[in-house]
C-alpha cells in the first residue's frame, strides 16, 4: 500500500526534473497542476468543501455568518529568516539596541494589557447603561400596569439594537462576526484569514458586542473579548501607520510573524483576563486552548499582560463604586463571589456530582452538534447578502425578546421570603426578585432569570442560601430556552460569544439537578449550579485547566476546586466520545487549514516524497531579473528554492530558500549587474534599509506589477544570496509523512524543503507546505490507499 | 569567521570519508578523537568542569552532596522508533487493545496520583508526630524550669534524626540527597543521570526527608515531595519487576523514553500539589519549570493527577480532623486561610510593595550566588566519603540547635495581648505563642519563630491581625537566622527542599518591612510578609505563574492576586540582571547536559557540520555479525546509522538509524542469515516477542558481553531492516547550527543525520547527539572563533 502511494507521488516528481536554471514560464501556470507554493491561492480551494470555495468568489463575504471571510488565506511565516541581510542588521546593533527592543517587547506586552483593560471595561459600562436603562424604561411601564407598551418598548429597543449590531457587522466588517476565538486560534496556528485582525474588525467588535449584548441575545461578551484582545494586539505591533507617518523606525523588528504572533497571544490571554477579571485563567486559556506553540519566556510575559489587565481593571472598578459609572455598580464584569461555602462533602454528593458531569458532557456534545447544523443551515441564508443577514439577526432578536418577556407571564408570583424585607422585589434598579407584573411583596422568578442581562442572571442562578428562590419549574422553563435560544443565536451576524450561553444553561440545568436531588445531597443549588456551568463548558469547549481556574476566579473559592475538576473530567471524558469541542469544530467548518498536533493515520503509510509534485521551479543564485519577475508574476507561490550552481559551485547545490517579499523588494531597489557578479548585504543596504524587508501587514506589501521594470534592468542579473535563507529546514524524501507533519507544526514553519535520498538528482525535489499535510488533500492524491 | 570555522570543521569530516561498508575496529578508540554518538561515556566528560569529570571516576558517589551521582548519565530519545518490528506490533493490535492502552494510561496517571498523595500524606503525619512530640518533650521540661536538660534533649533528638537522614543519604541512595527538582528537571530534559529515579532512591527520599525535617533543620519537603512524585511515577511506570515475574505483556507499551517522561511529568506535578495541596499550582510548576517539552494532551492528563492528590488528601485530612492521627491537626500540609484581607490598597502601598518587590529580588539573587558558594565548598568535604558527610550534617544540625533554643533567651518576654486570653502562650501543644521560658501570661517572640515546626513558624508570619505580635529586633533577627540557616543547610546529605527556606526568610523580611513602613502602608503586616515570600520565591527560583497560583492556593485569598503578580514580576525581573534561577544554576553546576532554550550565540556563525568529526561507523544494512559485534564492542555509541548498498540498491543511500540495544536484541535472538538475505518482522517475531524490544530501565539491558557468539555465527550476516528506523530526523550539513539545535531540543531527539549538501559524498556524513550541542564542547572545538 505505501510503495504503491509512494511510486505514484515519487514517480511524478522525477520524471519532471527541475531545470537547473529556472526557464521563465511563459503562461500562468494552473495552480492544481502546478504544485509547490500555492498556499496563497488555493489553501481553502485544497479542501473539500465546494460550498466554502464557492462562496470564496462572491466578494459580499458570506462567510461572515460563521464569523470570518476564509477566502484569502496566507500562511504565517515563524521561522525567522536568518538570511546575510538579516544577519548584517542584527550585528550592526549595539547592545543599546538590543536593550531597546527587549524593552520595547515588554513595554508593548503591557500597553496591550492597558488597552484591552480599558476596553474591556468600556465594554461592560457601555452595557450595562444601555440594558439597565432598558431594563428600568420597561420597568417603570410596567409599574404602571401598561404591559402591552412595555413589550413594545422593550422589543423596539432589542430590535433597534439588533438590527444596529447587525448591520455594522454585514456592511463594515463581516470578520468581527461571531466569537473571533477559532480565527485568534487558527491565527496562531498559522493561517492568516483576510481582514481577521484589521482595525475595523476590532471597531465592529467592540462596539457590536456592546449593542449584540444590550439587545439581550442569549450571547456573551467573553468570546469577542478574545478577538477584540488579539486585535488590539495585532494594531499596536503594527507600530502605527506608515501612510499617515505615524511610526517609528524601530517596530521594524517586531514586524514579523513571530513576534506578532507572541503579542497577539499576549493579546488574547488578555482579553480573558479582562472578560472574567481572571488573569490566571487568561494565560491557561490561551496556552491550552488558543494558541498551538507556546514558548516560556511567553509565559512570562502572558502573564505580565494579565496582571496589567487585572490591576487596572480593579483601579477602575475601585472607581466605579464610588457612583461614577451610571447604572455600572456591582454588575458587569462578572464576579460571583461564593465564599463561606460548605467546604465537606459526602459520597453521596460525590455521586450526584458525578451524575451532573456526566449529563453535562453529553448535552454539552449535543450543544455543539446542534451549533453545526444551524450554522450550516444560517450560512446558507447569509450567503444571500448583508440584507439577509441583518433580516435573520432581527429575527432572532424578536424571538429572544417574545421568549423573556413572554415565559414570565406563564410562571405565577412568589411570595418575597419574609428576611429580605426591602430587598424584594427590586423595584426601579436591576437586581434579584423582580417584580414584574407582580403585586407588591412578591416576585415572578422567571423574570429574575429571564427579565435581567445575562450576568445577573448567572449570579441569580450561583447564588448560595437562596435553595427556594426557584422552584423545578421555572428553572426546567429557564433551562429549555435558554439552551435553545443559545444555539439559535450563535450563528447570528453580531459578535457573539459562547461563555455565557453555556454557563447559563449549564447553571440551570446544574440547579435543576440540585433542586431534584435535594433530598440526597446536603450541598447548596448555588454549588450545583456552580458545577453545572462546570460541566457544560466542559462538554462544549473541552477545556479543563482553564475552566476551572477561571471559575476559581470568578467565585474566589478554592475550597470547589476538586468538584469542579471532577465535574470538568467527567464532561470532557464524556463528551469527547461523540464530537469535537466546538472552537475546533468551528475551524473545521470554517475551511480553515488547521494543523492538528497528531498527524493523520494515514500519513504514516506515505512519505513526504509522495505528496510534492512537480515541476518545480528554483531559482538560481545569481538569476537573471526576467526569469525572476517571470516566475513572480505567473505562480503565486511564497517561497522559492535557490540552487547554487557553476561557477559559484562545482556542481548544484542548494543554496537555501527566499521569499517572494524579499524577491520583490530586491527587485524594487534595483541592485542589478550586468554580469553574473555576487553582492554583498553590504551593497543591498546602500540602496535598501533593513525596514525594507519587514514583513507588511495582512494583505499589503509589494506586488509584483509595482515594479515597472524596463526591457535592459529585464536582462541584467539580481544576486539573491543577501536574501537567501541559508539554513532552511529540509526532510529526505524518503521520511515518514506523519513525521515530517510533526516537524512542521513544531517548528511553525511556512515551507520545507525536500531534499533527494539519492545521488543524481537534483539538490532540492520539492516544497512541502501546510497545504501538502491537509488529509483532504492527501486523500484527493491517494483516494484508494486511504480509506475514509 | 564563520566561513574559517567552518572549513576547520567540515575538513575534518571530509579527510576522513566513512567507509560504505563499515570495517570492524580492531581497538577501543578513544572517545575524545572518535566523534559521534558517545553519550553514554562522556557526557559528563565533555563539559568543561575537570573537578565533576575527576569525581566520576570515584565510584563513593560524592556528588550526593548537590543530590546526584553524575556519573554515568545517558541521553533518553523521545523520539518513537517507527521500525518495521514497532509496525508490525501496532498493527497486530485490535481496536481492543488500543483502548486498553489508553485507558491504561490513564489509570496509571491516576493510580499516580494516588500514591503520590499518600505518600505526601504520610510524610507530613510522621513529620508532625515526630517533631512534636519533641518539641512537647523539650516544652515539658522547660515548664519545670530544667533548661539545660531541655537543651540536651532537643540538640540529642536533633542530631539523632539528622544523622540517621544522613546515613540513609550516605550509604542507602546518595541520588537522594538535595531538592531533586534539579534532576527530575534534567530527566525531563531527556538525561538520565545513573539511579536517579531509582527505588532505593525513592525510599531514602521519603524517610530522609521525613527524619531531616523533623530534625529541624531549615529545609522543607516540598522539593524532595517532587522528585517523590518523580520516582513513584517511573516505579510504577516499570510495571513491576521482571525478574519476581511481577509485570505484565501490555505495560512494554509504556516501555519507552516518551510514555515514561510524560508519566513522570505527572508525577512530578502531583508532588508539588501534593506538598502545597496545590493542584493546579502543580500542573503550572511541572509546565513552567520542570518540562522542557510540553503537549496539550499532557495537560488534561497532569491535571487529573493532581486532581487525584486533591481529593485524596481532602478526604485524609477530614479523617485527621478526627483526631485519628496523633499530633496531625491544623499543622502539617501547609494552608494558610489569609480570607478576609482588607482588598484595597493606595499608591503608598503599591510603592512599598514594589520597594519589597526590589530587595526581594536582590536578596532572592544572592541567596542563589550564596547556595552556588556553599555547595562547591560542602562537595569538596562530602567528596571524602560518608563518614564525612554525616559530620557535615551533625554538625550543621548542632549549629542550627544552638541558633533555635539559644537566640530566643536574647529577646525579652512580651505580655500576651489581653484579647487572647486562653489561647496565649500556648502551653504543651504546637501553636503560636510559645511560653519557653517566660512566665505565664508572656510569650516569647523569638521561640514562636524558631521554636516551631517551620510551617507554624510561617503560619505565624503570615498571621493577619497580629501587627504587634513581633518586634523589629525579632524579625530581624530571625530574618537574618533563617537566611543564613537556609543557605548553610542546602548542601548536607539530607533531602531538603528549598521553598520552606525561601518562604521563611521571605516572609519575616516582609514582614519585618511591613513593621518598618507601617507608618505609611496601610496594609497588613501578614500581607507583608506573604508579599515578602513571594518575592524571594520570584528572586531565588525565578517561576512566575506557578509561585502565584501556589500562593494562591495555600492562602485562599484571590485578591491578593494583583499584588502577588506584581511583587513576583519585579522580584525576577530584578534578579535575572545577576544570577540564573536556583535551579538552572544546579543543573548547571551538577555538569548535566542540560538544553537550553535557546541556543547560544556562537551557534548561529557554525553549521552543522562543523561540530561532526570523523570518522563515522555506519553498518550495512545487511551486515555480517562479526562487525557488528565488533563495531558494538569498541564504541560506546547508541545510534548507527544504516547504509543501504548494492545489491539491495543502486547507490548507498541512507536506510536509517539504528539503535545498540534493537541491535544487541536482534543479535540475541540469533536471526542469522549464512548469505546475504533480508528478513521481515514476521520472521523476527518467530524469534523475539515485541516485548524484547521494550526499553529497559535506567542501566539495565542487553550489553554486548552478554551474547556469547560461537565463531561460525560471528561469520553469517544479519538483516538490520526490520529495526532501522526509516525516517531519522536529518539537517545538511550546512544548516546552521543554532537552528540544528532549535529542532533537536523541540523535537526531542537523541540523534540527528547529518546529510551531505553537494554530490559524491557519502549518504551520511556525521551524526548530531546532545553533546554536540554543549557550548563548552563548541568552545574546545573552536577556542579562538568563540569569545567568552
Amino acid at each position: 500500500m505505501a510503495a504503491a502511494a509512494k511510486e505514484g507521488g515519487l514517480g511524478g516528481a522525477e520524471s519532471t526534473p527541475s531545470t537547473p536554471l529556472a526557464t521563465p514560464v511563459a503562461t500562468p501556470v494552473s495552480t492544481r497542476s502546478v504544485k509547490w507554493e500555492k498556499d496563497v491561492e488555493d489553501a481553502a480551494g485544497a479542501l473539500d468543501r465546494p460550498l466554502l470555495h464557492k462562496r470564496c468568489t462572491n466578494t459580499t463575504s458570506q462567510m461572515a455568518v460563521v464569523g470570518a471571510n476564509t477566502c484569502p488565506i496566507e500562511s504565517l511565516d515563524y521561522e525567522v529568516v536568518e538570511n546575510e541581510v538579516y544577519n548584517q542588521d542584527w550585528r550592526s546593533r549595539g547592545k543599546l539596541q538590543i536593550f531597546q527592543y527587549q524593552a520595547l517587547k515588554w513595554a508593548l506586552a503591557l500597553f496591550v494589557g492597558l488597552v484591552v483593560a480599558l476596553v474591556g471595561f468600556f465594554n461592560n459600562i457601555a452595557v450595562e447603561n444601555i440594558a439597565g436603562f432598558k431594563l428600568l424604561l420597561t420597568s417603570d411601564l410596567m409599574l404602571k400596569d401598561r404591559y402591552m407598551m412595555a413589550f413594545v418598548v422593550y422589543i423596539g429597543c432589542n430590535t433597534t439594537l439588533a438590527a444596529a449590531a447587525a448591520a455594522l457587522c454585514a456592511y463594515v466588517a463581516p470578520a468581527a462576526a461571531g466569537s473571533g476565538i477559532p480565527e485568534v486560534k487558527a491565527y496562531l496556528n498559522g493561517i492568516d484569514a483576510h481582514s481577521i485582525l484589521a482595525p475595523s474588525t476590532l471597531l465592529v467588535k467592540i462596539f457590536g458586542s456592546v449593542l449584540g449584548v444590550s439587545a439581550g441575545f442569549v450571547l456573551g461578551k467573553e468570546g469577542p473579548m478574545v478577538h477584540t484582545g488579539a486585535c488590539v494586539a495585532s494594531f499596536l505591533g503594527q507600530g502605527g501607520s506608515r501612510k499617515y507617518g505615524l511610526t517609528w523606525n524601530w517596530i521594524r523588528y517586531f514586524k514579523n510573524d513571530l513576534d506578532r504572533r507572541d503579542l497577539i497571544t499576549c493579546g488574547a490571554a488578555a482579553g480573558v483576563a479582562a472578560a472574567f477579571r481572571a488573569p490566571v485563567g487568561g494565560v491557561l486559556f490561551a496556552l491550552e486552548e488558543v494558541t498551538s506553540w507556546w514558548r516560556s519566556a511567553l509565559l512570562w510575559r502572558t502573564f505580565s499582560t494579565t496582571a496589567v489587565v487585572a490591576m487596572v481593571l480593579r483601579g477602575l472598578i475601585s472607581y466605579c463604586r464610588g457612583g461614577h459609572c451610571g447604572l455600572f455598580g456591582k454588575g458587569g464584569l462578572i464576579m460571583f463571589d461564593l465564599s463561606s461555602r460548605q467546604a465537606t462533602y459526602t459520597a453521596t454528593d460525590l455521586a450526584a456530582v458525578m451524575l451532573l458531569g456526566i449529563l453535562g458532557g453529553l448535552l454539552g456534545a449535543l450543544f455543539n452538534y446542534f451549533v453545526d447544523r444551524i450554522l450550516r443551515v444560517y450560512s446558507l441564508l447569509n450567503e444571500k447578502g448583508a440584507r439577509s443577514k441583518i433580516i435573520l439577526t432581527v429575527t432572532i432578536s424578536v424571538i429572544t425578546s417574545c421568549c423573556t418577556f413572554g415565559l414570565p407571564w406563564l410562571t405565577s408570583c412568589t411570595p418575597c421570603p419574609p428576611e429580605l424585607a426591602g430587598k424584594c422585589p427590586t423595584i426601579g434598579r436591576s437586581g434579584n426578585f423582580k417584580n414584574f407584573q407582580c403585586p407588591a411583596g412578591h416576585y415572578n422568578a422567571l423574570a429574575s432569570l429571564f427579565f435581567n442581562t445575562n450576568d445577573d442572571a448567572i449570579r441569580n442562578l450561583f447564588s448560595a442560601g437562596t435553595d427556594r428562590e426557584f422552584g423545578v419549574a421555572t428553572l426546567l422553563t429557564f433551562f429549555v430556552t435558554v439552551y435553545a435560544l443559545g444555539i439559535l443565536t450563535y450563528g447570528v451576524a453580531v459578535p457573539s460569544g459562547l461563555f455565557i450561553p453555556v454557563i447559563l444553561a449549564g447553571a440551570s440545568f446544574g440547579r435543576l439537578t440540585g433542586s431534584l436531588v435535594g433530598s440526597i445531597s446536603g450541598l447548596d443549588t448555588g454549588l450545583f449550579a456552580l458545577l453545572g456551568a462546570a460541566s457544560f463548558l466542559g462538554g462544549t469547549m473541552r477545556m479543563t485547566v482553564s475552566v476551572c481556574v477561571i471559575l476559581l476566579e470568578l467565585t474566589n473559592d478554592l475550597h470547589l476546586l476538586p468538584l469542579i475538576m471532577l465535574v470538568l473530567l467527567i464532561a470532557k471524558t464524556v463528551a469527547d466520545c461523540f464530537n469535537k469541542g466546538v472552537y475546533e469544530q468551528m475551524v473545521r467548518m470554517k475551511g480553515l487549514p488547521y494543523l492538528e498536533v497528531h498527524a493523520e493515520p494515514c500519513m504514516r503509510s506515505l512519505v513526504a516524497g509522495d505528496v510534492v509534485s512537480g515541476p518545480l521551479i528554483t531559482l538560481s543564485s545569481v538569476e537573471r531579473v526576467g526569469t525572476v519577475v517571470e516566475t513572480l508574476r505567473h505562480t503565486g507561490h511564497n517561497g522559492f528554492p535557490v540552487i547554487e550552481e557553476p561557477p559559484f559551485a562545482a556542481a548544484p547545490e542548494l543554496c537555501g530558500l527566499v521569499l517572494r517579499s524579499h524577491l520583490l523588494v530586491l527587485l524594487q531597489g534595483r541592485i542589478f549587474t550586468r554580469g553574473r557578479a555576487k553582492a554583498s548585504a553590504a551593497e543591498v543596504f546602500r540602496t535598501l534599509a533593513p525596514f525594507d524587508f519587514a514583513k507588511a501587514g495582512s494583505g499589503k506589501g509589494l506586488k509584483v506589477e509595482d515594479l515597472g521594470l524596463s526591457e535592459e534592468e529585464m536582462d541584467m542579473y539580481v544576486d539573491l544570496h543577501p536574501i537567501t535563507n541559508r539554513s532552511p529546514y529540509t526532510v529526505v524524501e524518503n521520511m515518514s509523512l506523519a513525521k515530517a507533519a510533526v516537524l512542521f507544526r513544531g517548528l511553525a514553519l511556512r515551507h520545507m524543503c525536500v531534499v533527494p535520498m539519492t545521488q543524481g538528482r537534483p539538490p532540492v525535489v520539492g516544497i512541502l507546505t501546510r497545504h501538502d499535510f491537509m488529509p483532504q488533500y492527501i486523500r484527493g492524491l491517494y483516494p484508494n490507499t486511504i480509506p475514509r
